[in-house]
C-alpha cells in the first residue's frame, strides 16, 4: 500500500502562465507544472484544465497524495472573499469568485491573496523569516510589490490588500503609475522604472555610456544590469537612483512599522549588491534614530523559480 | 466590609506633569490626581512621591481596591523593554527602566510604551475602536503621533517604536524637524506645524488676515483655530495646507496598512470638520483605487483629559 503524503497546492496565477506545485509541509516542492492563463473561454474551463493537469502530476507520485487545500497567489486576490478582483492584466475582468469555483471543484479549502503577500508568507514559513516575527517583503518584477508580517501575521488590513508598498507615492507629481496616479514607488523602482530612469539619464544628459550603443527599444532591466557590472558610467547612476528613492521610502516605512529584516525579492534583487548595498546605504541615512540598527536589507531567502508557488501554498500550511 | 474592585493604574509621562488614575475595568476613571514630572533629585525620588500619591487617591475611595498592574504612556516608552529611552522632553537622560522601578516599588506587573501607541490601544479599549480589527491612532499635539491597530493587536514592530507617523518624511528637503531631518509629517501637521504655516504664509504673502493684527509671538494653534472659524483667509487656508499634507500621507498610509479608520486625537483634531473634513478628501482623492471606500477619518472616542490615563491602563487591562 501507498504511504499517504500530505500536500498542499500552490497555485500562482500569473498574466501569461499559471504556475502550480505539490508542496509538502516542509516547503518541499514534490512536483510543478505550467498551464496558459490565456486562451479559454471561460473561467470555469480554465479550472478544468487545472484539475486535469493537477490529477496528472498526483499521479505521477509513487506515494498517495492527501491535499489539504489550495493556496492562490493572484493579482489583486482578496483573502477575505476569496476573489480576483478587477485584475488588468488577466483575461477575466470584473470580480472573479476564484476561490468558491476551486473548492467546488477540488473539493478541500482554498485560499487567496496577492502575488506579494503570498511570498510574504512564503519567506516566512519556508525562507529566511522562520524566526523573524517581524519583516517586509519587497517583490521586484515589473513593478513593485509588498507584504508586511507584523507580530508573526500577515498583516491584510481591513481591505484584504495591505502592503502596497509599490503604490506609496514618494514624489509628487512625479511618473504617471499604471493606478492612473503619479509618483508611486513602483514607477521608480521595478524593471520598468529603471528602464525609464536610463532612457531618461540618456536622453537628458550627454554623459558617457556604453548603453548608448543598445537600440533604444531593446533596453532591459537585465542589460543595465549587465553594463553596470562591468562599471558603465550610466548604468550605475541609474542604480545608485533607484537605490536612493528605494532606501529612503525603505526608511519611512520602518518609522511606521518597524521591520527588523527588510527583504528584496525578484528581478532586480538579483542585481544583488548593485541594489542591496547602495539602498541599504540610503535607508539608514535617512532612518529615524530609534530606528538606527534595529532594521536591515537582504535578498530574499527563497528560490526564484518556486517562491510563488511555495509562497500560495504558505496560506494553507500556515493554517495546519 | 468593603467591596473588593479591581483597578489598574494608568500613568502618563509628560515633559511637564505626569498624570494618573485608577481605572476600573471598563474604562471608567474611579480617580485621578497629577504630579509635576520636573523637580525631583533622581527618579527614584520621582517613584516615591508617586507612591504616596497614588495610595492617597486610592485611600480615598470608598471600596477596597486590588492594583491588577500599571501601565505607562510616556514619551520613547520601550514596550519590550519596560524603559524611557533618551527622551528629549524628560530631565531623566539617556535610559531609564521606569518598568522595573515601578514594579519594585508597587509590586504588580507594569508595562510601559509611548503615548501614542497608548492612545491606540486606549481606542480599541474603551474608545471607539471596540469592534474594529483594523485602525490607526494620530495623534495631534505639539507634535504628531501615531499607534497602529492591525489585526486587533497593536503594533510594536522589531523595536518597539512601531507607528512613528509624525516622522515619515512627506517633504524632501523640507521643514527641520525635531529629530534633526527634514520634512518630516508632524513638522507640518502638528500644532507648531499649523503655527510655522501661518507664520511663512503671513510673512510670505500680502493676503489679508485678521491674523496680522494678533502679536506674532502671541499666535496659537488655538487663536488661528478661532480665526478660521471666523472666516479668516490665511487661518483657512492654513488648515487646508495641513490637511491636503495629513490627507495625502494617511493615503500612503492605507496603501500600506489598510485602516478601516483613522482617528485623530488632541488639540487640532478638536478643530473638528476644518480639519478633518478637507482631510478626509484629499485622503479620498489620492487613494490607490483598492482602497476607495474601505476607511474613513472620525474624531477619535477618547474624552482628551482622560485619553492619555485610559490607553495606559489600556496596556494592563488588555491582559486580564
Amino acid at each position: 500500500m501507498k504511504k499517504i503524503q500530505n500536500i498542499v497546492i500552490g497555485l500562482d496565477i500569473g498574466g501569461t502562465n499559471t504556475k502550480f506545485g505539490l508542496v509538502a509541509q516542509e516547503g518541499k516542492i514534490l512536483a510543478k507544472s505550467t498551464v496558459s492563463t490565456k486562451g479559454y473561454e471561460n473561467i470555469n474551463q480554465f479550472i478544468e484544465t487545472l484539475h486535469n493537469e493537477i490529477n496528472k502530476l498526483i499521479k505521477n507520485l509513487p506515494e498517495k497524495m492527501s491535499i489539504k487545500g489550495i493556496g492562490i497567489g493572484a493579482p489583486n486576490g482578496n483573502i477575505f472573499k476569496g476573489t480576483i478582483e478587477n485584475a488588468a492584466n488577466l483575461d477575466w475582468k470584473g470580480i472573479i469568485p476564484i476561490g468558491a469555483l476551486m473548492q467546488e471543484e477540488f473539493n478541500v479549502p482554498v485560499k487567496v491573496t496577492n502575488d506579494a503577500n503570498a511570498a510574504a508568507l512564503g519567506e516566512k514559513l519556508f525562507g529566511k523569516g522562520k524566526n523573524i516575527s517581524n519583516f517586509m517583503m519587497i517583490t521586484l518584477g515589473t513593478g513593485l510589490g509588498g507584504g508586511i508580517i507584523a507580530g508573526n501575521n500577515l498583516l491584510y488590513g481591513y481591505s484584504g490588500f495591505a502592503g502596497e508598498a509599490g503604490h506609496v507615492i514618494v514624489k509628487e507629481n512625479g511618473r504617471l503609475c499604471g493606478c492612473g496616479r503619479k509618483g508611486c514607488l513602483e514607477t521608480y523602482v521595478s524593471a520598468n522604472g529603471l528602464l525609464k530612469t536610463v532612457k531618461e539619464m540618456l536622453s537628458e544628459t550627454e554623459e558617457e555610456s556604453m548603453l548608448r550603443n543598445v537600440k533604444f527599444d531593446t533596453l532591459t532591466s537585465k542589460n543595465i544590469y549587465e553594463y553596470a557590472k562591468n562599471g558603465d558610467f550610466i548604468a550605475l547612476k541609474a542604480f545608485n537612483f533607484t537605490a536612493e528613492i528605494l532606501g529612503k521610502a525603505l526608511a519611512n516605512f520602518t518609522a511606521l512599522l518597524s521591520p527588523e529584516k527588510i527583504f528584496l525579492f525578484g528581478g532586480l534583487a538579483e542585481a544583488g549588491d548593485l541594489l542591496v548595498k547602495p539602498t541599504e546605504k540610503y535607508m539608514n541615512n535617512n532612518l529615524l534614530s530609534v530606528c538606527k540598527n534595529t532594521v536591515s536589507i537582504e535578498k530574499s531567502g527563497l528560490k526564484s523559480g518556486d517562491a510563488a508557488i511555495l509562497g500560495a501554498s504558505a496560506l494553507i500550511w500556515q493554517l495546519c
